[in-house]
C-alpha cells in the first residue's frame, strides 16, 4: 500500500475522494424507512486503538516491515459489509502485528522462512477487497500475524509478442497491469467488479470472474504457468498453451486463497484490444421468460461479452429500468472482426422470448471515471459502458448504508439451468422471509445474473434491509447463514467468484467432496508444515 | 471387454478386420529399404505362455473377475508400437493374473477394498488403447494384478435438456455414448484418435485432446462433476457451470491416469450436432511461413474447428499432398450459423502468409467406416473429412509396419509460438541424427500441427526408420529418449494429450514442479493408502 495507489479508503471501499458525504449518506438513507436520520461518524485512522506488536523480524527483514498504525489499520480486514461495520465500531483488536512490504520474491522467501520458525501466521494481501474474510486472522494459536503485502511487485516483467502472453508480477493492480500492457496493443481483458483496488495475485488466488459473461471468464483460463512461494519452497510451472502431462499443477494453486503458498508472478494469455463493440439493452415483463431467452442465447455460440439479465428491482437499483420490467444488458466485443451482425442475431433470438429492444439511450448512471478498463472512453448511449459504471458505483452506496445503520449482502452461485428457476425462486421467498424475521421489517431482495453458460449461470443477490447500529453485524452473520443453507440445499456452489475465505468456510466445506478435503489437508501439510499461511482458510 | 464391442484386435490396435493381410504388409514394408520380406507372425492366442494366475478374490467378487487367458492376454499391454513388439515376441510374463469386469459402481468398491487388504495392484483399464504404458503393471512388490475393466459401465444414465449436459458412465466407449445422445440431437463432440477404441472414463484419467484444433479441446473443458471411487472412498464433486470455491476438486482427478482413483462416472456438457460445415485445404511451399499462417490463425479469433499444418512429408503419408507442400486441412462447424463467410476469411488471412488454396477436391485418402463420429457422412470433396479417414488408418499401418521390423514412433508436445520453430526443427536434426546412430540408417521423420491456441501449438512427430526384428524394442526405447531429452531440453510438454503413463515418467518427473510432485505423493497417500492403484504411474 506504502508504494501503491493513494487515496484508498482505509474503511471501506475503493477511493476515499468516491466516498459519500455525509449529506449524501443521510439523503440515501432516507430512501429505506427504518434507519437513522445520520450517518455514523468514520473513525479517526489516528486515534484507533490498536494492540501492540508483538514481533520483530531480525535483521535484514526488519527492513522489510512496518509497525504503522494506519498501515496495520489498513490491513485488518477485507472490504465485506462485515468488516466495515466493525471498523465503524472501532473493532480492530484483529488487526496484523506487523504489514511486511517485499520488494522482491526472495524477500517473500526470507518472510516465510522467518515466520515458519517462529509460528508467526501470515496472510497475503493485495489489493485488500476480499468481501469474505479472506484477508483476516481469526484464529488465535500463532505468535502473531504479518500482513504479506505483495503490491510493491507490481511490474509487467516480459512481453512475449509471437505467444501474446505476459509474464506479470502478482502484486500488480487492475489498471497499473493494463496500462503496461497498452503500449503492446495488448489487454489482459479481466475485469471483476473490483478491478481498481484488486491484483493480479489476488484473482488467482481466489479465481476470480472478469466482466465478461461468456467465453473465458475466470481468470483460470489466462494462466501459463505461475510462480509460487510455499515455506517448503518454490513452485514454477513451465509455460505451456496445453498440457496432458498429469494433473494440473497450477489448478492447485488457483483458488488456494493464500493457504498454500504465495502467488509471486504469472505468464498469462493476453488479448488485442477489441476494434469493434455494440451493445443493446433489452426489456422483459416477465423473468422467467426472460431466464428463457438468455439461456437459449448463452446455448446459441454466439458468445456475447456481455450478457447481465436483472430482475425489476436491480435494474431499478443500478439505474437500468424504472423497475416495472427486467433488464438484458447485452455487448459484443472484437478485435478482428465487427459485431453488429452478430447483435442483430442475438436480438432477433431474444425477441422470441418475448423481449422488447430498447431504443434511443443507454442503460442510466453516471458515465464512469477512467478506470484503465475502457469503460470511461465509451459512450453516453452505449448500454453495457452505462450499466458498468453503475456498477462500479455499488460498493461505495453500501458503505453510505452501512453508515446509515443498513444491513447489506451481496452473495453469488452459480448452479445448471435446469436447477436456477427454482434456486431463485427459493432465495426470493426463503430469503425475503428470513430477513424479515432478522431484521423486524421486509427488506430489499433483489437478483441479476452476472454470468452465463451453456450450461448454467452464475445468479448474484443483492439485500438491503433496515437494521439497527450495534446489531448489524449480527444480522449479517444471520442472513449470511440463511442465504448459505438455501444454496447448499440446492448444491448452488457458494461462491462463483467472491471466493471462500472465512464468511464461507462452514458452506464450503459441505460442498467441497470429502475426499478432497483429505486431499487439501494432505497438500497443506506438505507446502505449509508449520501450518503459518492464512490460517483458517480451505482447511484447519 | 467380454461384453463390450467384439472383432477387436487383441494384440494390435482397432478393429482385427482392420489389421492389413501378410502381403498387404510385404507391400508396405517393401517401401522403405532395410526391412524384412515377409511379416513376423502375430502369435496364436490360444498358445500363448502366461503365468499361473496367483489371486482367487472371495465369495461374490469371485463372479466378477475371469482368469481367461484370452481376456488376460488382451489386458496385458496398451496399443503402443511397444507393446505390440512385445506381444509379436510372445513376451507376456506381464499378463495380470484376473481380469474384473464390475457391472455397478459398488463392485468398484468391493474390488478395490479386497485388493487394498490383500496388496493386489489394480490397473484401471477402459478401452485400453494407451501408447504410454498406461495400462501395463511394471512393479514387482504386489501380491498380484487385477486388471480393472470398466466397460461394462457403459451407458448414458441421465440427460438433462435444459442445461444441455449428460450424465456417462466411465466405461462408455466413443461410438456408443455419441449412439446414446444421438436420440436427443446432442453430441459429445470429443472426438480423440482413438475414439473408436477408447472410454469416456479413459480420457478423463489422461486428459485426452478432441479432434477440434481451437476452443474447448481437452475433455478437461467439458466436466460438469465427476464420480471417482478411490480405496479411501467415493468421491463426488456438485453439478456446477463455474465456481470460485477453492482449487477445483475435478482437477485433481482429471489426467490422475488410474494413480488416485477410479472415474466410475461423470457429467459431461453436451452440443447440439453441427448443422454447418465448411473446410479447405491450403499449400504452403515454406513450412516456416505456413508455422506463421497457422498462428495468425489461432490469434484470429476465428476458431476454426479444424486447423492441422501437415509437412510435406507428413502430407504425403497422409495421402493429403505429393511432399513438395506443406497442407493445412481446415474446416469450420457450427450447429447454429453458416460458416462459409468464417473459412473466407480464413483463407484470405492465410493466403496473406503465402498460402494457395487447394481447389478442386479432397485432401485424399480412403472413406472412413462409420465410426460413429460423423465422419463416414461426410463427401469425399471435404479435405478436413478425407484426411481424417487417412489419419483413422495410421495406427493399422504403424502395426503393419512393426511386424515388417520397422521402427515406429509418434509423439507430441505442445509449447508457446515463440519456441515452436526452434523445437520443430530441433527435433528434424537431433532426432534425425539419432535415429541414423541407433538404426544404422536415416529414417523417416515427419511433423503435424494437432492442436493450436492463441499462444501455442501442438507439434506432433512420426518417425518411422528400419529397424530388426529382436532389437526393435530397445531402438525405441533410445529413439524415445532423444526426443524426451529434446522436448524437456525446450521446456515443451512430453505430452499434450497421450498422457504420461509409465513410458513418459523419466521427463515428466523433470517437467513436474517438485512442489507438485510433494503434494501429488500426499494425495496419493491419502487417496490409496495401501498403494494399489496403477502403480509406477505418476508417483511412486
Amino acid at each position: 500500500m506504502a508504494d501503491g495507489p493513494t487515496g484508498r479508503s482505509w474503511w471501506g471501499w475503493g477511493n476515499e475522494s468516491e466516498q459519500l458525504g455525509d449529506e449524501e449518506c443521510a439523503a440515501l438513507g432516507a430512501l429505506l424507512p427504518g434507519l437513522r436520520e445520520h450517518p455514523v461518524p468514520v473513525p479517526d485512522i489516528r486515534r484507533l486503538d490498536l494492540p501492540t506488536p508483538r514481533l520483530a523480524p531480525p535483521g535484514a527483514l526488519a527492513e522489510l516491515v512496518s509497525a504503522d498504525p494506519a498501515l496495520r489499520a489498513a490491513h485488518t480486514y477485507g472490504k465485506a459489509f462485515r468488516d466495515v461495520v466493525r471498523v465503524l465500531a472501532g473493532e480492530m483488536a484483529a488487526a496484523p502485528d506487523l504489514v511486511a512490504l517485499p520488494r522482491r520474491e526472495a524477500d517473500v522467501v526470507d518472510l516465510l522462512d522467518w515466520a515458519s520458525r517462529e509460528n508467526v501466521a501470515v496472510v497475503p494481501f493485495g489489493g485488500g477487497s476480499s468481501v469474505v474474510g479472506g484477508v483476516e486472522y481469526r484464529e488465535g494459536d500463532h505468535a502473531g500475524v504479518l500482513s504479506l503485502d505483495l503490491t510493491r511487485l507490481d511490474r509487467v516483467l516480459e512481453v512475449d509478442r509471437e505467444s501474446r502472453a505476459a509474464r506479470i508480477q502478482a502484486g500488480a493492480f487492475g489498471p497499473a497491469l493494463e496500462a503496461q500492457l497498452r503500449p503492446h496493443g495488448y489487454t489482459l481483458r479481466h475485469f471483476p467488479q473490483s478491478f481498481e483496488f484488486s491484483t493480479l495475485g489476488g484473482w488467482l488466488a481466489t479465481r476470480a470472474g472478469g466482466h465478461y459473461a461468456t467465453g473465458h471468464t475466470h481468470i483460470d483460463d489466462f494462466v501459463e504457468s505461475m510462480r509460487v512461494v510455499a515455506p517448503s519452497g518454490v513452485h514454477e510451472s513451465w509455460r505451456l498453451p496445453g498440457s496432458g502431462a498429469g494433473p494440473s499443477p497450477d489448478r492447485l494453486f488457483l483458488g488456494s486463497e493464500g493457504a498454500l503458498g504465495v502467488i509471486t508472478e504469472a505468464w498469462l494469455r493476453v488479448q488485442e484490444r477489441p476494434a469493434h463493440k455494440a451493445s443493446a439493452s433489452v426489456l422483459f415483463d416477465d423473468f422467467p421468460a426472460a431466464l428463457r431467452a438468455v439461456r437459449t442465447l448463452a446455448q446459441s455460440g454466439l458468445n456475447p461479452a456481455n450478457c447481465r439479465l436483472l430482475d425489476p428491482g436491480e435494474a431499478m437499483l443500478g439505474g437500468a429500468g424504472d423497475g416495472s420490467s427486467s433488464v438484458l444488458v447485452l455487448g459484443f466485443e472484437s478485435a478482428g472482426q465487427p459485431v453488429d451482425a452478430l447483435l442483430e442475431q442475438a436480438l432477433d433470438l431474444v425477441r422470441g422470448h418475448g423481449g422488447r429492444v430498447r431504443t434511443g439511450g443507454g442503460a442510466g448512471g453516471r458515465p464512469a471515471a477512467d478506470r484503465g478498463d475502457g469503460s470511461a472512453a465509451r459512450p453516453a448511449a452505449d448500454p453495457a459502458g452505462a450499466w458498468r459504471s453503475a456498477f462500479l458505483r455499488m460498493p461505495y452506496l453500501r458503505d453510505a448504508m452501512t453508515r446509515m445503520g443498513a444491513v447489506v449482502e451481496t452473495f453469488e452461485t452459480a448452479l445448471t439451468w435446469d436447477r436456477a428457476p427454482e434456486l431463485i425462486e427459493a432465495v426470493r421467498t426463503g430469503l425475503g422471509r428470513a430477513v424479515e424475521e432478522i431484521t423486524g421489517r421486509p427488506g430489499i431482495l433483489n437478483c441479476r445474473l452476472t454470468h452465463v453458460y451453456p450450461d448454467g449461470c452464475a445468479p448474484y443477490f443483492t439485500v438491503i434491509a433496515a437494521g439497527r447500529v450495534g446489531a448489524q453485524r449480527a444480522m449479517w452473520d444471520e442472513i449470511k447463514a440463511a442465504a448459505g443453507e438455501i444454496l447448499v440445499r440446492h448444491r448452488a456452489t457458494i461462491t462463483h467468484h467472491h471466493a471462500v475465505g472465512r464468511d464461507h468456510r462452514t458452506w464450503y466445506d459441505r460442498q467441497r467432496p470429502e475426499l478432497f478435503a483429505d486431499v487439501l489437508r494432505s497438500a497443506k501439510s506438505s507446502l505449509d508444515p508449520a501450518g503459518i499461511l492464512n490460517p483458517g482458510v480451505l482447511v484447519d
